[in-house]
């Protein structure tokens, strides 16, 4: 991705509300998005479709095409080549996909986005070709996919569940890993080596800017590198990559995590995942001895240690505009202005 | 309507089963129909979702979006212009406004369009906006239109329930009703006197056609006489009225009746409202001395008795190509062919 490229074709890889930021952010830099999404939430709505209707939870796929109808204000005229209509049903359907059914009945809790979602993929027979339908008929620029095409469970070996911390538990199930008392070590998907999607995997292979994270760690960010036709596309691709560390540990998965933790649990799922920078906010970055792990940590890697100011002040959230003038700043190759090299 | 209205404006009144069989003969005639369907429905997905949330049953709104987007296989071309994108997602959507959710769970036998409704109603907080948006969306020509702007309920006055015949009782609701062993005598509106939609109002006040029935008589037909603005348009529309009367009685709403008694109870319930043809199946039709009485009845509502072939051979459904055909052939004043009047 070089400077005079006007629409850059992204790929942001994750799932949940980590996702819909980075979606956010990268609609300041192009209209070509690709986001790739995890499919093992067993959990809220997207939990009881799944196991009511046997299908891909449709949850963070619906954030994702709501995200991409949801324009930055600022953005509007550029992302919608200025139809007011097509703004207006963005506006609308982006509100509409998100709902959730009110009351105590049976439908409460469930977001008219996902029973869509799930209604099409059983007309269709299939989660991508659903969404393929509800892209054009919403005229959405970019695209969502699932990161497999099969529905996937979350499995995990988790510590200190016994009295003897050594001893080591496999627990199964996105809820049930988020919200162990224990220690996460380890996750593995279900089935192992599950199939990726093939447009997914084009789109990696030809992006010029693969973003991967924000997110919760264990659940929405390293599945992405457990699937391996996934994984081969993220090592084939030319495209800059860029690794988003979490503003904060997440109670339940990552608790107490440093973000050098974060780098080396990810590291210790993919040994040979390559990206070209490691994003983190100035506010999480230690001084003198730390900042040396963190930067050698982002070199297991291979990247630089990108520190900027991303998070909306005062909150652990990012900031979609700040990442975006970020991330716009290293494909530009104004980088070192926020590098630390391992090697430097 | 004469001969040179090329595209004429055509009202469809009704609910359920019939009412789609009416839109889809229609759509042979005009693309610019405008269904009004009844909202009493208290039954199966309808009656979920109307305890659970409040709203205007979706069913027979649904269906009727269904059947507008459900071209006549002969009519794809006239009917989207020759557009194939639109023939395409009007096929798919049908489908998928109409696929019921399966398994034994909570969302088991809830159509996807009636959620879609459902959820469309909560956000733009009316019925006829989320109609409207589904139309402008789906790019339907036509328009589906409710009866009321308000749920309504059906209150019926059954006898035959007590031991004495003469004892009448009062039943609440369209599946109560449409499965009492009673016998129905006389149905009312809860709230009596409901508000009319004005959309409705204005598309009867300049149509040139109005279409009633067939439908359930009790619950989906005479209904749309109950509304009182509603009345008042039919009575003022210079459109040509033509009432279709059901091929066969229907178990538990209208055992036994005969075509002469659908006219004497639909004339009960509103004796000022007139059409000008009262259109039967040739099968339904008895010969001399009753014929007589029918073309009496027809009489009460100062029409023609026009007696055609309507009927799919063998089974007791309206053909939708030949409904179209006699009506056509009603509008270009040909109409004697099938007439008997009751001053004639």
């Amino acid at each position: 991705m070089t400077q005079e490229i006007v629409d850059p074709k992204i790929v942001a890889l994750g799932g949940g509300h980590g996702l819909y930021a980075t979606l956010t952010a990268m609609r300041y830099l192009s209209t070509d998005i690709t986001a790739v999404v995890t499919v093992a939430d067993d959990g809220g709505s997207s939990g009881r479709l799944r196991a009511e209707l046997g299908l891909i939870p449709p949850g963070d796929l619906r954030m994702a095409l709501a995200a991409l109808m949801s324009a930055p204000k600022a953005l509007e005229d550029f992302q919608t080549a200025g139809d007011p209509d097509t703004r207006r049903r963005h506006e609308l359907w982006a509100e509409v996909l998100q709902h959730r059914f009110g009351g105590r009945g049976a439908l409460a809790g469930h977001p008219i986005g996902n029973l869509m979602l799930a209604g099409l993929t059983e007309v269709l027979g299939d989660a991508v070709a659903a969404l393929q339908e509800l892209r054009s008929m919403f005229g959405i620029v970019g695209q969502v996919l699932p990161m497999s095409t099969v529905p996937l469970d979350i499995e995990a070996d988790v510590s200190g569940l016994e009295a003897d911390p050594r001893i080591s538990r496999e627990i199964r199930g996105q809820v049930a890993v988020a919200t162990t008392p224990g220690k996460v070590r380890r996750v593995r998907l279900i089935p192992e080596e599950p199939p990726a999607c093939e447009s997914a995997v084009g789109a990696i292979e030809s992006a010029d800017l693969v973003m991967l994270g924000p997110g919760s760690w264990f659940s929405s960010v390293i599945p992405h590198v457990l699937v391996p036709e996934q994984l081969k596309a993220l090592q084939r691709t030319a495209a800059r990559k860029v690794l988003v560390v979490n503003l904060a540990p997440e109670p339940g998965e990552t608790p107490g995590f440093s973000v050098e933790r974060h780098l080396h649990v990810l590291h210790a799922h993919a040994d040979t995942f390559r990206v070209d920078n490691v994003l983190v906010d100035a506010s999480s970055v230690p001084a003198g001895r730390e900042r040396e792990h963190l930067v050698r940590a982002a070199g297991l890697f291979g990247a630089e240690l990108n520190v900027g100011d991303v998070a909306v002040p005062g909150r652990q959230v990012h900031d979609p505009a700040k990442v975006a003038a970020v991330v716009n700043e290293l494909c530009e190759g104004e980088s070192n202005r926020y590098a630390d090299r391992a090697d430097a």
